[in-house]
């Protein structure tokens, strides 16, 4: 495996039409820090999770709460639900990016075998107004075959009204438990490629945990760094810029050092939800703020 | 977990289109108390339960019985099935608004995964001259995927039409039941948030059982008392008015104590049809006139 | 539960538009007994039980002859597959009323979960020159939800072109066996009242077997006379008008009996098949003239 | 000619599927005099005549203090073009039944030959919660086939959506000026006619005048008083209610002459735009009141 | 005639859905000045003039070098038509937003009786990441009826997928000849509230001259101030936001004093092509910083 690290894609090499580089350079040099990258605030935790994600701090649980901490924290972006979008974006239409959640489940039924139901069309985001639309591929379900078809549409319709597609490529199921787990080196860095291969204009992954690696292919059982791992996933996506989520809320320094990884991988920027929402809104803005100060590092 | 109430939300608010706008103010405005509250009658029993419901007041089974009533009690609404509203809406057409219920079952088929089939189309509604539709969604249930799409191109539909769409947000299926169960505080309170994530304009949710815990995340495992518990759902909600229904008959004053809780917690009203029409015609209206009472102690 | 009896409705209480009132009004008043009461010949056992129902009478298996039959008998219409139309309806085109049936299965594969496929289209109908359309719906199978959708579908279309809708509304299915099963009372009176709530225009039941308790709901575990039984499954139709099916052949003064319970609870009429064409043309004929002499007693 | 007056036909009698009957019965029962009789508030003009028809009073310009004064002045209905519908109608939705004017011109070109072409759907007044959809149809043109046309298609989507359709019967063209001209008796009856004939759910008039005999047939060329030419024209309609419209300006007594006229014919009611809104708004509600106080006297 | 101005409209009060008003947010207040004010650079001169519009500055044949102007001169928009979109704004996608004409005609053919044909779609905007869509009606065409229809047709369109829909307001014909002229006060101000009524969401108008009266009804034949004229277009719109075209090149303080009129009557802004791109680049910057300079002043 190379440790070598690949330069973060320019716009202009990621084969967009008018429209996805119309709306791709909107998000990336008209909000955020306008400097190429970019810090996605996501808030689909409220169906994926359910309600008790909100309990730490109620107030998020007000997706209005949410928009205009994107708006005031200076984000590129906020990534809802249609339900969320219809009832509280037009307050703040055209004040951020809205980065529509086209599907999304909940956590009760089983997800030995999940996929992520379309709850909303390209065309649902292009009347709200929306610069980009976000898809949950569940790479290694066993229904992986329904939802790589149902993604196949949504990549056809992207592209008809030139929407940039955002995949939040996910390893999940049985056979991901198996080979090493959802957030396994090995798991991750397939996600990633998947992605990319299957058209996703942006790809969001989770952070791989090169440890795990129980069940793996002998390739990805080495002994890997942190960095290394984030590199790999990174050169995976092959000019697919990459956004790493950050998962459930850590600590500060923590989180921050593991955003400083992925810039330094060549990804295009994080998407943090409840690391950012999951405190009071000024704790929320001060940290945005060491955010940006890092991502302020890495212009292109 | 917050125990604050939020007040019930204003039309205006709701992120509607002139229809949505239109019919939902005659629907809270111009029918019932007119003060902004809402005291639906609903009558699918006979498709969910059968011709059971009405063998303690066999009158009730006739589908002209009960909009009479509907009419006569001063409802903002009788929501029935197709077949009936085919057959019988036409007597009071324009007397009382008509909320079509979209989707229904019958008790018989196993109710471990179910999902509730589309007996009807929002054009049938449009075309019945119809003022709301009714989606049953069953959040959790294995089938949650087909039912979730379903539901997107219901809303899709609505939204198409401008008529405002009622979710009945109902937890079923093998995985509910092992996590607290349909009536559970998590339960009701995670649908009620997946009411509005996925874009309803009203939503209907069961009282909420705190006591339910078992099985349940552990957020949800500590002690709550039923009003905060019904505070909490409808606060999940976020913007999405909410129906608390009464299910099977109880007490008048039990069930006038549960109404009160529902108003007190911010919904929008109630959706009563056994505790209502499982009577005499005569003590039905005596009855609805405790609940109106109580209802215009909340104008908005 | 109650024992009253409801009168038939009257054509002009059933909501139907112009041209389901005109094919309507045609069956009942301009064919056979011209009184308001209906006699059907079915003749699709041909498919459901395959050529065995024929053995006894082997010209029974000619459409022409069943065709002829149900002119020269004085039927209200004779209801068949598309494919006997088609070829033997032109002869006697117009001389009586063609009750098309859409569905129909054969009784080979398991009834475990049955679904009754669409073999025709309600426009196949109109070109037909059919004054009805006929459908089963198995209520209660496992496939109740494609079952309730596909039959939506055709509500819409009779709607659309105008044409009476006749459910053959048939509990079937692992859990119907469980509860009761096919024929009783419980069975019979939900699935009466499932095909009101969904829009049948007339719908065809069995009679229904108070003696089949195993498994029912305790509501319907009491001792009720066969006439009660009759009347509640007339009444659970709430203004759909009823047609009582025979069934396999029995003895003349029984089938008799049944039909006049039918009768006195407020039935439309039968819809005998094998009772009738079981048997000689002249025996036919001679059995036809009884049932009809049966049904001048209860004009409208 | 007779002379009958024939009584004003009651909603049950219209052959009104379920959707119009709600809708009529709303605009008739739920505003205005709520008795039966209408009242309609006409603002097409702008589009129909330009901004000059506000030069008397310049607050008329604006769509929104119309709506307020079909609100305020307890109108049946407002009837206004999409693009007024659109940026208005939400402000006030569900408080004043909408007509959406469907076609409309401007008066430059020439009227020798007029079309009066669509500028909206019925589905656009489905969306923006119409209660009727108002079409205006030029009988006598040298267009009347394209009219015709395309009046036929809105027929058919008024009743697929179930909205009631309100045409503005004008005799117009060439031809029409050759025969009486377009508000002679002669004329105003045919339009009339042919209204009930291609399909209005009411019909809008001007008043007969039956001294323009130049031209008309011999039937036509007879002594008739106002009053008859009123009833007569009434009468035509056919079970299709009139409304008759005012048309410029007159004076107090005189138009509210005509009203009387029109209630005593048998009409529905009266359609006046200039009269009403052509003063100041304080004056506009006297001479509504003065307008109510006579429909008053007409409830059915 | 009232001389009342009336103030801009805001944007909160356009009746727009989210989509319309998150892109009319990012044109008023993401691009040009950001104060709510709009300055367009529209060229479409190229079709419907013909190459010599750029004989005295030959590099503005190059949509190209226009593109790069209404960037670097910081307009809120620049409008073009499908080709020059599809060849030229690829480089500039996201640096200015693309308000893409949909229609247009040459000048060579008799404009008589004139109609402006569809050279694109609104779906072309979406794909294109356009933010606006233009089209041009002529009103008092003898083609009005199918101009009527077309442009009702764009406007369900820019409904359905959000895109604010700017109309050039156009009176042109033989009528409008012999009634004032296309310029005339009165054609102008009829043009403004034809678009405003058939559901423009900004109407472009030319400067209307109240000097033009010959053949215009009477009301309009009075005296009328330059300034009053203007402000009665822009009220005329009814809330309908007002652009200013510019016409033919001009003196520079002649083309100020008449955008100073413009934002004087509260119109939203400027648009200005010829004025701004027939002279020298960096001319055509300093005229434009003069234009800034002025729209400064009247934020909202």
């Amino acid at each position: 495996m190379s440790n070598d690290r690949v330069p973060r894609p320019a716009l202009a090499e990621l084969g967009l039409g008018t429209g996805k580089k119309a709306r791709l350079h909107r998000i990336l040099y008209q909000h955020g820090l306008r400097n190429g990258t970019a810090m996605f605030l996501p808030y689909d935790q409220g169906l994926e999770h359910g309600p008790r994600d909100f309990f730490d701090n109620p107030a998020a649980g007000d997706p209005r709460y949410i928009i205009k901490l994107a708006v005031e924290g200076g984000f590129n972006g906020v990534a809802i639900q249609v339900g969320s979008a219809e009832k509280f974006f037009w307050d703040y239409a055209g004040e951020v990016p809205l980065l529509l959640k086209l599907n999304g489940r909940t956590e009760i039924p089983s997800a030995a075998a999940p996929r992520s139901p379309l709850n909303a069309s390209v065309e649902d985001a292009v009347r709200l107004g929306a610069d980009a639309v976000g898809y949950t591929l569940y790479v290694g379900s066993e229904q992986q075959e329904a939802d790589f078809e149902a993604f196949a549409e949504v990549r056809r319709q992207a592209h008809r009204f030139g929407l940039p597609l955002v995949v939040w490529s996910y390893p999940r199921g049985k056979a991901v438990d198996a080979k090493g787990g959802k957030n396994s080196f090995y798991q991750v860095d397939y996600a990633s490629r998947t992605a990319g291969e299957l058209g996703a204009d942006i790809v969001k992954l989770n952070f791989p945990d090169p440890k795990a690696t129980e069940g793996v292919p002998k390739a990805y059982a080495a002994e890997v760094g942190e960095q290394d791992a984030v590199n790999a996933v990174v050169r995976s996506a092959a000019r697919t810029p990459v956004l790493l989520s950050g998962g459930e809320k850590g600590g500060d320094e923590e989180v921050l050092d593991k955003a400083r990884m992925a810039m330094e991988a060549g990804a295009l920027g994080v998407i943090f939800g409840r690391n950012v929402w999951q405190r009071q809104y000024d704790e929320s803005l001060r940290f945005v703020e060491r955010l940006r100060e890092l991502l302020s590092k890495y212009p292109s």
